[in-house]
C-alpha cells in the first residue's frame, strides 16, 4: 500500500513544523515495529565470557560486586579470573566489601587487571598485598551507606555489575534465598542493580518464569549465565555468629546490656543494631532477659541480621527485622520464612543523601573496634601493625545517626592497648560516639554530660577517657609506634564522600 | 583542641595538591556532622499547602499522579484545587490516566493553571472540554508502557509527584492495600516515586514505622500529609469487573475463547492477559471450561488484575498474577492475600526500553476496539462523533508483544460501523495485531497466512476484512464523515515515544 492514508498526512503535517528532537518522526515507526517483532535477545549466555563480551565491558572500566557471601564468595574469584583471561586491564573493582577468601585477587593486581578499588573491607593476603603497596591507586574504603552515596555522586560509575544468586528466572528476577546458595539479604546488590549501565547475572538455577519474590527484578538484568557455584552459603556467618564463651567479652557484653537498660533509650518499641563479633553479639543475649523482665519488645532490629536475632523476633520479642545483609545461612531462610524479616537496599539502610536511611530511626547500636582513642575516635581498619585487617562497614553510618551509640572493647589485647592516644586510622569520628564499654570501666563522651548523668542516677559508675588511657598504658607499657613510608595505600572516605583519614605503607 | 592531630595532618598533606573536587576536604567533615546530628527535618507535613511549599514547586514545572483509583479517584482533584488556590500557573500535569470524575480539572485548564497534560486516556466532561480545544497544548497521549518511556527518555521530567496511599509510616513505607483505600497495585506510582525530583505522600493513615510489605519505600518519599481521604476503592471496578449478560458479547467472547483454544497457543503454563470490558473479561470466563477440560493451568497472568482472574488464581487454573494495576477492590485485597499475586512497575510491564518488560513474555492478549480497520488498525481513544472518549491503555504494548493478539469487538454498534476503511485515531498500528473476532466472523491479518491455516485445519472459520468490512456497511450504510477544524488538541504518542497520531478540534 502505497498511498498516503489520512494518519500519514495528518501525522506528517503535525511533524513537519517540528524541531523537537524528543517527537521521533512518524517514518521511524515502521522501522521501530520491526524491532519489536525481531525475536528478542535472549538474556541467558552459554558461559562467562559470552555475557562479559556481550557486556560491553572495556579495559579502564568500573566493574561491581555484592559480598552477602562474605567468606563463602565464590563469583569475585570466578569472574575476575575469566576476565584476566579474556585480557583486561587496568579495571576499577568495586566490591562491597572483599575478605580473605579473594586473596587470588593478588595477582590480578600484579597483572595489571586490577588498578583501583573501592571496598568497605580487605583482609588476609589481599589486605596484606594492599599494605604492602603492591596496588598502583590507593584503595578506597567507603561505609557500606557511603557506597550509595559514592554511586550517587556520580564518583562511583559502576560498568558492568556482576551480581550471584542462587537462583532466578530466564528474564533476571531473584531473590537471595530461593536455592542452595542462600546469602539472604541482596540489600548491596540492589544498588548495583538499579544503577549499573549493564547487569549480568551468575546462578546457580534456572527456574520457571516469574519467579518471585524478586530482590532483583527482572527490568534490572541485562545478561544471565548458569554457573556451578555462586557461594558457600555455610561460609557466611564463619566468624559471625559464634557466641562468645570468654568470660571477658561476657563481661563487657553485661555492662553493655546494662548500660543500654539504664541510658534512657530503653523503652517498649525501640530499635537496635548490634555489629557481629562477640561481645557485641552477646549483648542481644543479655538484653533478652531485660526485656522479658520488663516487658518490652523492640521495635526494630537493623543492619546485619544474625540468627541471634532470628530467634527473638522469633520468640516475639524483636517486632520486625530490617536486613541489609544476612549473617548466616540461618538468618538467610528466615528472609524467606518470616514476613516481617524484610529485606532492605544499602541505600534505605544507611546513605547519607538518602531520601530515607532506616539507620536515622535507630535508638542504639553497639558497635566493636580494633582502637579507640581518647577523643573517641574508632579504627575498625588497620591492626596495631598498621597492616589493613578490617572493614569500614556500617561502623560510622550508625555511629552518628543512632541516637545512642555504644563502643564494646577490651580495654587491652594481650600487650597491646584497645584504647590509644590517637588511632592509626580513622573510620569512625569521636564526635559520633557516646559511650565506650570496656572490661575496665565506662566512658562517657564529655559531649553527652546529660548521658553521663542519666547512667550516673541509674547507679552506673562511668570514669573518664584518661583514666582508662592510663590503665591501659599501665597494663601494656608504650608501644613502639609503627614506621610508615610515603606511599598512600589507601584512602578511607566518610559516609559523605569525604576523606578522613589515611593509610600509608608500612616500613618492613 | 587546636592542634592538629597526626591524622590531619595525613588528610592535609593529601589533599593539598588534589584538584578532584569529587574529594571533598577534611574541612567539610565537621560540618557535615553537625548537620547530621541536627535533628532531622521531618517528612510528615501539617497540610498539603505545607507540603506543596516544601515540594518546591514551581510555575511551569510538571506533576504526577497515579490512576489506581480509576473512577474513584480523589487525590488530583484534592491537589490541583490546593495547587490552584495557592496561585501556581502554567504546570504541565502528567497523571498515568485520567477519568470521568475529573471534571474540575477544566476549570483549572480555563484559569491557567494546567497548561500541558500527559495522560493515558481522558473521559468525560475533561475530554469533552480537551475534544473542544480548551487546552493551550495538545494534550500527549501515551501508553502505559510508553509513559515510563517518555519519563526515561527525559521527556516527561516529573518535579513532584503526588501519590495517593491508603496508608504509610511515618517514612514514606507504604503499600497499596493496608487500609480502607484499598487500591492494590501502585505499579505506576512505582515510576513516579523513583524518578521524581520531590515526592509528597497523600495517606489516610500514618502507621508504625517500619510498615511492610512497602511498595513505595522510604528513600523515595520526601513529604507525607495525612488527608481525609485519598479514593474511594468501591469506584475503581465499576466498569471493569461487572460479567456481561449481553447475548451478542458472549457470543463474541465464546468465539474469542474457541479461537485461543485452537490457536496453538493454549498449552499448560501458558500466559494470557485480557482486558476490561464484556465480551473480553467474559472469555476469560469460557477459557475455565476449556482448561480444566485439556488439563492445562496457565503459568501467568497479566496486566491490570480482575476479580474474575483472581478467582481463577484461587482455583489453581493460573499459577502466578502480575499486576500492574488492580481494576477492583477484590483483586486489591488478593494482592495483601496471596503471595504469587504479584506486583509490577509499569516499566516491569510494558514499557518499550525496560531490560525486561512482562509483555514480551506474553502469548495471548485479548483486547476490545472502539474502532478497528481494513488494515487492522485500531482505535481505543476517540468516539464515532471525533470526541475523545478512552484511553490508549496497555494496548499497543501488548499487542506487539504478545505472540497472538486478538481483538473482540461487535461488527456494528447501533447505526455506527466498528470496522472502517480508516480508523478516525489510529493508537495500535495494524501490524501488531493478529486477529479480529466479531459477532459476524473473524479475520486473521493477511501477515499471519500461517495462524490462518493453524485455525482452519482445527476447524475454525475465516472471513476476509473485506468481507466484514461490506456486510458492516450493509448493516449501518455510510455514515457522514466527522468534521473538524485546524487545530490540534491530542498527539497520540506509540510506546516508543514516536508520534503514531494526531486529533484534531471536532467542528460543532
Amino acid at each position: 500500500m502505497t498511498t498516503i492514508t489520512q494518519r500519514q498526512a495528518r501525522v506528517s503535517a503535525y511533524l513537519e513544523p517540528k524541531t523537537d528532537e524528543t517527537l521521533r518522526s512518524f517514518k521511524d515507526i515502521g522501522k521501530v515495529q520491526q524491532q519489536v517483532q525481531k525475536p528478542r535477545n535472549r538474556k541467558l549466555c552459554d558461559d562467562l565470557q559470552v555475557a562479559i563480551r556481550r557486556s560491553g565491558l572495556k579495559d579502564g572500566m568500573t566493574i561491581s560486586f555484592h559480598h552477602a557471601f562474605r567468606g563463602g564468595d565464590l563469583t569475585v574469584n570466578m569472574v575476575m579470573q575469566v576476565i584476566a583471561e579474556m585480557g583486561f586491564r587496568n579495571l576499577t573493582l568495586a566490591s562491597s566489601s572483599l575478605s580473605a577468601c579473594h586473596s587470588p585477587l593478588v595477582e590480578h593486581i600484579r597483572h595489571g587487571v586490577i588498578r583501583k578499588i573501592y571496598t568497605s573491607g580487605i583482609r588476609g593476603p589481599l589486605a596484606e598485598a594492599i599494605s604492602r603497596g603492591e596496588l598502583e591507586e590507593p584503595v578506597q574504603i567507603h561505609s557500606h551507606g557511603g557506597r550509595a552515596n559514592l554511586v550517587h555522586s556520580g564518583e562511583l560509575n559502576i560498568d558492568v555489575a556482576f551480581i550471584g544468586v542462587p537462583s532466578c528466572d530466564e528474564y533476571g528476577n531473584a531473590n537471595g534465598y530461593t536455592g542452595n546458595a542462600s546469602c539472604g539479604s541482596l540489600g548491596y546488590a540492589k544498588i548495583d542493580a538499579e544503577t549499573a549501565q549493564k547487569v549480568v547475572m551468575l546462578t546457580e538455577e534456572i527456574l520457571a518464569y516469574p519467579h518471585n519474590p524478586s530482590s532483583i527484578k527482572q527490568d534490572e538484568v541485562d545478561y544471565i549465565v548458569k554457573v556451578k557455584r555462586v557461594g558457600d552459603a555455610d561460609k557466611i556467618g564463619a566468624d559471625a555468629t559464634r557466641m562468645t564463651s570468654n568470660p571477658r567479652e561476657l563481661l563487657i557484653a553485661r555492662t553493655a546490656a546494662d548500660v543500654i537498660e539504664k541510658s534512657g533509650y530503653f523503652k517498649d518499641g525501640f530499635s537496635l543494631q548490634t555489629g557481629t563479633g562477640g561481645a557485641s553479639l552477646a549483648v542481644t543475649r543479655f538484653l533478652e532477659d531485660k526485656m522479658r523482665r520488663h516487658n518490652i519488645q523492640a521495635g526494630f532490629a537493623l543492619g546485619g541480621i544474625t540468627s541471634t536475632i532470628v530467634d527473638l523476633h522469633e520468640k516475639g520479642l524483636i517486632r520486625k527485622l530490617l536486613d541489609v545483609q544476612s549473617f548466616d545461612r540461618a538468618a538467610a531462610e528466615s528472609l524467606a520464612r518470616n514476613p516481617n524479616h524484610i529485606e532492605i537496599s544499602a541505600n534505605q539502610y544507611a546513605c547519607f543523601d538518602s531520601k530515607g536511611a532506616s539507620v536515622d530511626m535507630l535508638d542504639v547500636v553497639v558497635l566493636s573496634a580494633l582502637e579507640i582513642d581518647t577523643q573517641f575516635n574508632v579504627n575498625v581498619l588497620t591492626g596495631s601493625d598498621g597492616v589493613i585487617r578490617g572493614a569500614s562497614g556500617g561502623h560510622s553510618d550508625t555511629a552518628v545517626a543512632a541516637k545512642l551509640s555504644i563502643i564494646v572493647a577490651p580495654l587491652v589485647r594481650g600487650r597491646i592497648p584497645t584504647l590509644v592516644d590517637e588511632v592509626i586510622t580513622c573510620v569512625t569520628p569521636g564526635s559520633s560516639v557516646d559511650i565506650l564499654v570496656t572490661d575496665h570501666g565506662i566512658a562517657v563522651n564529655p559531649a553527652r554530660p546529660e548521658l553521663k548523668q542519666q547512667l550516673e542516677n541509674q547507679g552506673i559508675k562511668t570514669v573518664s577517657m584518661s583514666w582508662l588511657r592510663e590503665r591501659a598504658q599501665l597494663l601494656t607499657g608504650e608501644p613502639n609506634p609503627i614506621e610508615f613510608t610515603d606511599k598512600i595505600v589507601a584512602v578511607v572516605r566518610y559516609r559523605d564522600g569525604s576523606v578522613i583519614d589515611i593509610v600509608h605503607q608500612i616500613k618492613e
